[in-house]
């Protein structure tokens, strides 16, 4: 099975740590596949960032070479979602949905510590269309910016702990690590934490093994139907492919 | 006052219906400039051509030469509101929750008919986020291609007036138009249907005049923050502009 | 066009100043006409003022002589606006959900400033009937009596600064002036908030001059359908004039 | 124990009608004083006369000259119970809350039939404002004119049964009366629907007598405090008291 | 009438204790039983001592052999309620859901203390699936032992008042007491705090009269529908009765 | 790795049938233990039965000798799951969380068809409790009862998919089994249907794995602490094993 990791910022460093996470949690006979989209932000935070982002994962997802059995779309609370579901006929995971969805199998109730304030409400609205905010305790910002994260971790976690505490002073027993950038830190937080400590990289990737596993992938009888091959596009993709549409 | 009005596909005809639409309404004074993206689907319809117009919509808005006083967005349920909200430093309304609005204002729950059936996810996942789904009965496509709109109105309004009719008697009291491609359109409906029928992008355009006149704008202290000018972009915006940042 | 600009309580300094804020954003051409109710509280505080309020404005609509083309209701949470709604066939605003509206253009989420806390629960139940409670953090009261407000405005801001500051630490990124003795004062309080702060009563008036514009009005297909002429009331109007229905 | 029961509308023979409903379930030393307001319309339906009736049931509050132990507000879906609760230190009861609860008691989600279409809005509005919403499956007219059920009940009781069992098609497994003038006609319908039907009225009556005896009344502390007494009032009540504030 | 009052737990003095304020609310007529189930824990706290107490309940109700005719379980957020419904032909109510209805009935907002931090998340849900924890402001512990309860009350209230005094800071103006064991404490704990305290084991007593008092019970037509007679089960009850399915 | 799949009732064949479903989808190395209540009822159909069956479950669980990994609780909307996440320090994962899961991974609504119509409303409250309800169009009954598919099919499945036609009809664009006992049908019904159906066995299975593999289990810092050790119990565990609290 080889799996998408798609980094969603353009920066290098943050696609191999991404990548290095996954493998780690990947089973036998699994292959992580890191990329990058091939143009916009180098790091994404808040809405504008967000949109250009899902845009240029969609660009990268059309035109990749390769075949792939899913993808792990790695930017915590990025858009873009549902356009890769529509796009690919392979199962598409985002880190979003992934660690809310392992945080609700192990906890009452979770909370989210991110970045950056500037993402917080794209990250509560993509709870919210997602379905998963009525177990959400709060999403809360530890101040630290991405790319400080591109090199492995952030060197200070207290801020992270401090956040993390007053979430679960305020009813939650699991964190959701809000940030790609954040992946490899749940075991040591959670040894400082004593609750749950999930990391939306590596749920996504043991989800899409899931759904390869059982043989399931994004309905096409809904609103994820594949867009129509006959719809004409001015420009797109921007990365010059020659093909449109579905391409695994 | 100036009003850059934003067809979110790339058909040219389009954009002229629906900047003659906006003129119609538009206060003495005020001046409409019609404008498309550079790139992107003829015809957005669902959550793929959704992500694709948001970026594309504000690549447009990035490298817009000319000063202009606020935004209308005029593509219905679609992505990107809050990117351009970032974005400018001038007003910016979606025909989207433009409609909803106004319909709010002359009803007690407002049904929502719209092109095709691949838009009605998208459109209740918009009315969600925006917060106005509360006082939403439903949202029925009226299998009306987009482009098929495109020379200035469908040649057949019978299955939209078919499908206010199902969602009136599911208890709205008011029909939105969810498409720009049906701009113009609300006259001879409402003398059909008998309740008021709210246009979008003359809701918008309108929201924008009580903006400007107001002397409001988008905060700049929360979400819709500027995006940091330092952020390091790889290849964007696609159309070649100089600027990256507010433009107007 | 004529607005009929209605002060809820009974206090004429009151009507004058909410007439001066209207006329100030009055576009040319829009007559504004201050009035208020012929009985009823002098400040109008709480659930049972606001009913008693209610009806004393219907009352006024009822026996109002000369003709308007819209209606402002300038009590913020005051109850009342559906039944003006379907006593009138022109378009009926109130200033609670005028100013979540314009809010709602302009941020992610807005909290509201009020004047005593025995107004809060009535503004909660009024923002959750017209369906804004979904994007709006909280009501807080400064603890200044109505009617300190009615010369023209508060001597002293520091308790509505400090409760705005309180909402926007919450997650607000704008602020609602929740009373109509408050209006007047969004653009000093702006600039001390540095969020967009929103005064109900001239958005109001846009949204009727919106209304009006559009050529919409209240929906008399459903729910606001005008009462029943033939229907027998025992001793109402309580002003005594001579017709009972819709008097515009 | 004395129990003031109001019918909402100035119709006197439906205040009989009412007030022996409620004699028939009040305990031994229960006293039921049937009561109207001295004005305002002769049957309430739709939003407009339920402002109305609110101000005239609250006026007949104020000016009542007895004392009584607590109040059942007899209009389904009427305004004005959050009034009468600031003004009385007696409990209040209106029967849209108090038939919700009993249904709530004893089935999983109930329906309500009410008289004529115009009444649906209101109630739903009523339903959500006292938090009884989430239980109920939906509200449907009968369209039964209310003043055809004052002489004891409506001829033909077959679009009630109708439009119960289409409500019980939609999960209900009880039925709310959803009018004043439906009283008495419980026992009946369950006999044809085998369903639980909850009179509102009567089940006003016992939840009055559950809070006498258990020494509870309506909450002073929060927004429910008793108007200011030496708040100014022009002209109010309108039917000639002396006195303003709690008369019990 | 003879009420059935169950408290959930095994631990007889408290037994008595509930049965003694069931007492001393019930009218002249109602005789109170007082019962525990045969087996379970000896104080329930949390989802599993929940669910063991909801079978036993459920056993002691299957096995009890005397006639009566009403229930009522006596544990705050306690499981099982439904499961007594579908089995017994006569009223079951929960003084988590009596309490609850109680205080809408007298307040706004109620607010609920608890005995310890691990019932918190139970009671929640309880109350979210009974739709009444919409107008709940909270749930907070007071960190007192069930069993410390059971000789008649806790030495100190200090706790509980200081919880019930975070709760009603945050909106609530009544306040419900969140376990049996609580019981008898609702007129002292009023003086203190000035608002309504709710005791449900008084409350569910007085419901229970309403619903015997108006001849309703609960629906045989919906889910609560009597397990089938003829429905095989291996070892149960667990008591030894010879008799499964309804008792009474 | 060792799963414990526990069949909610005590019917062998059916055990056999959801182990042998278990088995299919099982990763080498994965060994899965196919267990049942010791009592209880045979077939679990609503509220009555699903209370019992979770003190069922968990008096296996206390008394299961053998240590293991993992546990699925295979009865479609049955109580119990927070229970047994209290109990055990090892993941508990039921199928009607897993299978809402699953189903949210790969389409935007889905739909529940279960077996007869008395477990609709338990599972509509269970899927509420879990936070899934938000995404799932509705609960439909096939009318098949569950012991019919103890042979490891229902003979026919024809209306399964007339029902799941319907919730396709209302926006689903998945469908979940809503029974263990449907286990195996969800690639035919796949074939049939066009959309994916999802089988809740063998969901639950795969999350085990995932949560096992990434060494996530139960937090133990809420709502969800192992019950006090020193805790009575009057007669518990019923099987007579002698130790209470974890097994695992």
């Amino acid at each position: 099975m080889r799996i998408l990791v798609m980094n969603c910022n353009t920066t290098q460093p943050m696609t191999e740590m991404i990548a290095t996470s996954a493998r780690r949690v990947a089973r036998q006979g699994t292959e992580v596949l890191g990329v990058q989209p091939a143009w916009g932000p180098a790091s994404a935070e808040g809405f504008y960032d967000s949109f250009i982002t899902a845009a240029a994962v969609l660009d990268r997802l059309t035109t990749y070479p390769d075949p792939f059995d899913a993808v792990v779309m790695a930017g915590y609370g990025e858009h873009g979602r549902e356009g890769a579901r529509q796009l690919l006929d392979v199962p598409v995971v985002d880190i979003t949905e992934a660690a809310s969805q392992v945080a609700c199998l192990v906890s009452h109730r979770f909370g989210v510590v991110t970045t950056t304030g500037g993402s917080v409400a794209s990250i509560l609205d993509s709870l919210a269309v997602s379905g998963m905010s009525g177990r959400c305790t709060g999403v809360l910002a530890a101040d630290v910016p991405v790319l400080e994260t591109a090199d492995g971790r952030p060197e200070d976690l207290s801020t992270i702990v401090e956040q993390s505490r007053a979430l679960i002073a305020a009813g939650a027993d699991a964190i959701v690590l809000g940030c790609a950038g954040f992946t490899g830190l749940d075991e040591e937080l959670q040894g400082v934490l004593a609750v749950p400590v999930i990391d939306g990289v590596t749920a996504a990737v043991a989800l899409c093994e899931v759904l390869v596993g059982l043989g399931k992938t994004t309905s096409s009888a809904g609103p994820f139907r594949s867009p129509d091959p006959s719809g004409a596009f001015v420009g797109w993709p921007i990365s010059g492919a020659a093909t449109v549409g579905r391409s695994a």
